[in-house]
């Protein structure tokens, strides 16, 4: 049986990344593979649209834990953070910056709901002590929802306050355009298993040197030597990780920047999610027309589409799918009956796209 | 060129572990994902000797990430600890302490002073306040310096006691000898890149059941939510990750346990090593005779040989032996001219010790 991972992470590797043999690696404390980090620094400079004075850290770890590096170790007690808590990883951002005592108001949506300026507006003009806040968290695409934000509000927000925007761009990089400079990016976070379609457990994050310079001028305190963006920087300006990195998926991540920019770069990897995206959505108007599975209204990412079954049966559809070796995420808690995600990243096909609607069709 | 690696992280892979292909990775939120997951606790368990209500957890990270997630994870203000600093690994362990809020006082050692039992009763018995004292942390091997310490003693010294006894056994499992019953242990920290072989990237913390209930009862706080171990064991108990592991990892291990079991577990491993330490080491006996290298007089793992420079050139010989394609992990700071360090790990042979001692001979 084939197996067809439309999960939106790990997702199917492309053939040069699957192909890759585990060994062997180099020893890493080496000018050469200084050279491989600052080569993959440089290509996500300009992958993402950062400025060349944007601090670029590969992290070994999950994309929650690059996310936790960002909260944990740009902000403090004298923040207060605005968050889009539109679902499971806007909620980790909330609960991060609560467990290292940054203040901070959410912005909370329920499964379904739109954002819009309204509720951004009323969420920074109605707090308390308005003028307090200093920065804003947000997933560019709220992975366990589909929803896509608009990057442009955001970046009118907090040009407008003066605040610092941290992007989870993890679920969005490569699959939504993005530019991290017109989107008045100050950290971009990113995870090899999304659209990079390597394997899990390396992250990179992108900070602008205003916030750098904002974690050394306010001594920002590391809550973990692990994670310690000072002791990153000053390795990374030698091309090095602090402790020793995952050298393997460095060496994948090389290879894959590359092939990105000789493809086109984001803008053409953006299009090819475009494309797929749409392919299967439109594979599945019968089903949507027919009452048979819902889209949500809200402006959807390339990355995924979240099916929302209105009469339950998302666990069910997920173990038949599975049995045909077509892998979808399922959704946790509530939403873990009514709504399947299906993602468009890594290397899936159209016919791919033909096999999963099909398999639906049947299903439902 | 034949490279090869005598460096002590990464280390030669065997072949069954270079040749894995990088995919395709498997969905992991799967009671097939589960199993494995179980089956490499379970292993590990029975490859250290932990009891079967040892928590084992697999970490997305590095050692040093694991080595924070026990000393910043398991012990807080109340506590105080004494910190064996022998070497750059000793001296991590105490950065760690005291950065987060632990009180700890060190047993210091210079390069090639060997710890006794009177320094450390001096140290436990000498500091103000000693009653104090509720665990200790020590590398088994001190991997800067190859110095292997006396386990029983700290066994001993920890039950007299009543101390936690926390063991970094990055350098030292499948090296050297241990059980984690017998050595009194309460933790054990490994990492993926030294004997194990394999990619680094993952690492395992192996937590008594009495250790893990101090930090439930003691409600020690987390540092972070990424290296939270409540939240890992509640994951664990399930077969699973809090977040997305290195899954690529976490295969290739479950097939190197698997292996190791086979061919005669952890001991049949440590005699390998061993074998392969004591080969090289007399091959260089002549060099050693002519006082052109110098080995420290304490014990050292089957891990390592530090090759101690009498007239420095360490340096010098790095780059020499590197450019024929032998990789030796040079020290840092001071020792940076004057040791180098040849690693016993992973797929090497005595072929491989012949040819680095051959090559040292002509440089020397």
């Amino acid at each position: 049986m084939t197996r067809k991972l439309f999960t939106i992470g790990p997702v199917e590797m492309y053939e040069y990344t699957k192909g890759r043999p585990m060994g062997p690696l180099p020893y890493f404390r080496t000018d050469e593979f200084s050279d491989i980090y600052f080569e993959c620094a440089e290509r996500l400079r300009r992958l993402t649209g950062a400025p060349g004075d944007a601090h670029v850290y590969l992290l070994t770890c999950s994309g929650t834990g690059a996310m936790e590096a960002v909260v944990g170790g740009c902000f403090a007690g004298a923040d207060r953070l605005l968050v889009v808590d539109g679902g499971g990883f806007g909620h980790r951002f909330a609960e991060l910056a609560a467990h290292h005592g940054v203040a901070h108001e959410p912005v909370r949506l329920s499964f379904g709901e739109g954002l819009d300026y309204g509720a951004v507006d009323e969420a920074l003009r109605g707090a308390p002590n308005a003028e307090a806040f200093t920065g804003m968290l947000v997933n560019i695409h709220e992975t366990t929802t589909g929803q896509l934000y608009d990057k442009d509000m955001f970046a009118w927000f907090c040009r407008e306050y003066g605040l610092y925007l941290v992007y989870d761009a993890i679920g969005s990089f490569l699959a939504d355009p993005l530019d991290f400079e017109k989107d008045g990016a100050d950290a971009f976070i990113i995870s090899s298993q999304k659209a990079l379609a390597l394997p899990p457990g390396l992250a990179a994050v992108i900070l602008s040197d205003r916030l750098y310079k904002k974690v050394v001028e306010q001594d920002i305190r590391p809550f973990s030597l692990y994670f310690d963006f000072r002791d990153a920087e000053s390795n990374a300006a030698r091309g090095q990780t602090p402790f020793t990195p995952a050298i393997g998926a460095i060496l994948a991540l090389h290879e894959r920047l590359a092939r990105l920019e000789e493809e086109g770069g984001a803008e053409a990897s953006a299009a090819r999610a475009k494309a797929l995206a749409e392919d299967f959505r439109a594979r599945i108007r019968g089903l949507a027309e027919k009452g048979l599975i819902a889209l949500p209204s809200y402006r959807l990412s390339n990355a995924c589409t979240p099916l929302v079954f209105p009469k339950g049966g998302a666990k069910e559809a997920y173990k038949k799918l599975a049995q045909r070796g077509l892998w979808l995420n399922p959704n946790g808690g509530e939403l873990a009956d009514t709504v399947l995600r299906v993602g468009h990243l890594g290397n899936l096909t159209p016919a791919d796209n033909q096999t999963l609607a099909e398999a639906l069709s049947e299903l439902l």
